[in-house]
């Protein structure tokens, strides 16, 4: 039976990041993820880093690719009707984000950490986490063999993503709460190959719906569509997306791009917080602890933010045995959480158009569109929040 | 049978104010209003200025006591459970907003029209509007001694208030409509003999419920507490008002003042907005088009803002018989209709607590408020909209 400081469960934003920052304040720690490295480092989700991420990643060693290669959004557009309004990001709050697919950010620090020295366990699953309420953790798993094996830790970090079964205990805790919400709409997702629309990504609001057109690529294009939960690929002909894409989004100046579709997905909208994300030795980071809608992004970038409270509270504990901001994770974390979670859950808001929503209502959200778009005022308070607030730094 | 080319229902803000600037540019009107002068110089209701309705009761020389009397407000305060963060509007947006009483305003709108011998014929009931759809309006009406007169017009503005059955024409056009919304929630407003609390408005958010703190001389304060819609004032004893101002708005170097409450009711919050506000000679202002939430304290400002419109399309119609302008009436004041609505919905919204609400709209809701008041990106967005935007400009 080996024994590490820090057991962490998923190579994910949250657990690959978490071990990195840890590796280098010189706490050591063990990751263990079910799926191979190959599945890890090909699986499409997330694309965009705020700058507190692009930050991260320089300053620990690790933006050297990002930064030649990810596309640089300096500003975005939002369309009413076909009638775009730039807001330019850089412009307005010095920062920009960039498109950067989450398996390319998953890749550079499973690259770094192996590098480093750092032990991440592919095709291992973890099976059961106990002891976290006394001195030691054990943690059971299956490893890439089929055996069963145990490790025992100081502290465990469950990064395990949005099913995270570590969420459990946690909620038993006297006032810990899961606040869930439910989205009436969902996104068709597509991948395309064709030439770019534009180089900025468009949020287009419709009568007929919400439209996204972004950049993978120079020759692969990702647009979403606004559909109903319920959807399935089947009922998105490539005729009938062609056609809602072009009338949401195109306008005398613009028309989306056409190519062969290769990729059709619906994507849920759904929110979620856990509060708190610890108990006793056990932490939960990212997805595991919390979901936010896609309309701001901030998914991955959560996952980082976390865990910028998580490991410098972690080494102090490691270190130094003061455990007094590893207690305060949670409620450092939080209000973070619910300030991107208010923003995805605003952005959704102003650009969905909810079937059966009364008229009232339709009119109200686009003068407040157009509040926004008029004002620099406006643009400035979407645009931070769009980038997003710097990460918190902490003294270790 | 008398005639006028404008005909006014109404001494409110809407008719008084329309009428002054119709006769600054020498078109002559006549108001014909249902209440005594004494009920309409009496009448208590809102008590906010923005700084364009100031800036235009000061160039058309109505602004003087109101510039003498009126007490400055150049910033408010929005409190979360006691917390308190000030909100420096003049230091945001160059502007400030004046407490001056809707009874006081139209006191001075009143004896300006008069000065100027203007006719108002107070305790005078409109009772049948016809011919608008033609060449020459009939308005028949009830004179103060119970006589049945009638006066024909070119135009006929409806400035008759909420209740306004002029609506009832203007929505039988094709496509028109009235958007309405209810909110769950209503304002127990109270009058007191007390010192100030403070000087500057607190808008203040708890569980309990929304707070409202203002001032409307040094010695008399008014304050609302969130209520049910269905609240009477019988369930408000003293005790229970005082309990809850205290509850959801002191905190360590705050108390709200306690005197005696002499005026108390409860004030239903709903939204309308009527599109179009104009059939053929007929004409709608203020209240008898739109109902806004008291939150915003928009109410007076955009009957104003409406006559802003309405006022030079006349002018031009009556004395060059031009009527480009009054053609678009209603498509040039809707726009900022809607965003004072949005406004008004917005600040109501992130202020009330919903009884029911789920756990995570309450906690989304703070975070919003958090996001707001932790910018200046944020706060000036607001600020802004609190100000006002300009009224606009017509060369006539
Ligand atoms: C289709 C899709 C599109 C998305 N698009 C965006 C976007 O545009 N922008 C955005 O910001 N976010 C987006 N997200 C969300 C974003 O991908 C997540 O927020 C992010 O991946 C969270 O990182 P995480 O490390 O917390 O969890 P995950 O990335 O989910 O990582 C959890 C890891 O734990 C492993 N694991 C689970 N259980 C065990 C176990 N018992 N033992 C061992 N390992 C285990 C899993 O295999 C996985 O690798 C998207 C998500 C999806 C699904
Ligand atoms: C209790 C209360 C508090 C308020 N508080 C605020 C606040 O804090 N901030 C804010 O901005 N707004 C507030 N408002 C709203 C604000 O007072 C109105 O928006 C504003 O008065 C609208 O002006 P108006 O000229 O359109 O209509 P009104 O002021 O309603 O004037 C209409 C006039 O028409 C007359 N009339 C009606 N029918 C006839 C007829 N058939 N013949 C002749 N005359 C007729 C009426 O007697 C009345 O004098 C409040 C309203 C109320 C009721």
């Amino acid at each position: 039976m080996s024994h590490t400081p820090v057991a962490i469960i998923g190579a994910g934003p949250a657990g690959l990041t978490l071990s990195h920052l840890l590796h280098r304040h010189g706490v050591e720690s063990v990751i263990l993820e079910s799926r191979s490295r190959a599945d890890v480092e090909e699986t499409v989700r997330a694309g965009v880093l705020e700058q507190g991420t692009m930050r991260l990643m320089r300053e620990t060693g690790v933006g050297e690719r990002m930064d030649r290669e990810a596309d640089i959004d300096d500003a975005i557009e939002i369309s009413i009707d076909g009638r775009r309004t730039r807001i330019g990001l850089t412009e307005l709050t010095g920062h920009h984000m960039a498109v950067y697919p989450q398996h390319e950010y998953l890749k550079d620090f499973i690259a770094k950490r192996l590098e480093d020295g750092g032990a991440i366990h592919f095709e291992t699953t973890v099976d059961d986490v106990t002891g976290y309420d006394g001195d030691e953790v054990t943690v059971t798993y299956t490893d890439a063999s089929g055996a069963q094996q145990t490790l025992t830790c100081d502290y465990v970090v469950a990064g395990d993503g949005s099913k995270s079964p570590y969420r459990t205990p946690v909620l038993e805790l006297d006032g810990a709460v899961r606040d869930r919400h439910e989205y009436p709409y969902a996104w068709f997702g597509i991948l395309v190959n064709a030439p770019q629309t534009q180089k900025e990504l468009i949020y287009g609001t419709h009568d007929n719906g919400f439209a996204l057109i972004s950049t993978r690529t120079p020759t692969v294009q990702r647009y979403y569509l606004q559909c109903n939960p319920e959807d399935t690929v089947e009922q998105w002909s490539d005729e009938r997306i062609w056609s809602e894409l072009h009338t949401r989004v195109d306008s005398e100046d613009l028309q989306v791009s056409e190519g062969e579709i290769f990729d059709k997905a619906v994507l849920r909208f759904r929110s979620a917080v856990t509060d708190p994300m610890q108990r006793g030795r056990l932490f939960l980071a990212g997805d595991a602890a919390h979901t936010v809608p896609p309309t701001g992004a901030k998914g991955l970038n959560l996952a980082v933010a976390d865990v910028a409270v998580l490991a410098p509270g972690l080494v102090r504990a490691v270190k130094k045995g003061n455990r007094d901001l590893l207690d305060e994770y949670s409620a450092l974390a939080v209000p973070r959480i619910w300030k991107a979670q208010h923003f995805s859950y605003w952005m959704s808001s102003m650009l969905h158009s909810v079937p059966g929503d009364p008229h009232f209502q339709t009119r109200r959200r686009i003068a407040e569109l157009e509040s926004v778009l008029s004002t620099e005022a406006g643009r400035t308070y979407l645009a931070q929040q769009y980038v997003g607030l710097d990460l918190p730094r902490f003294e270790i």
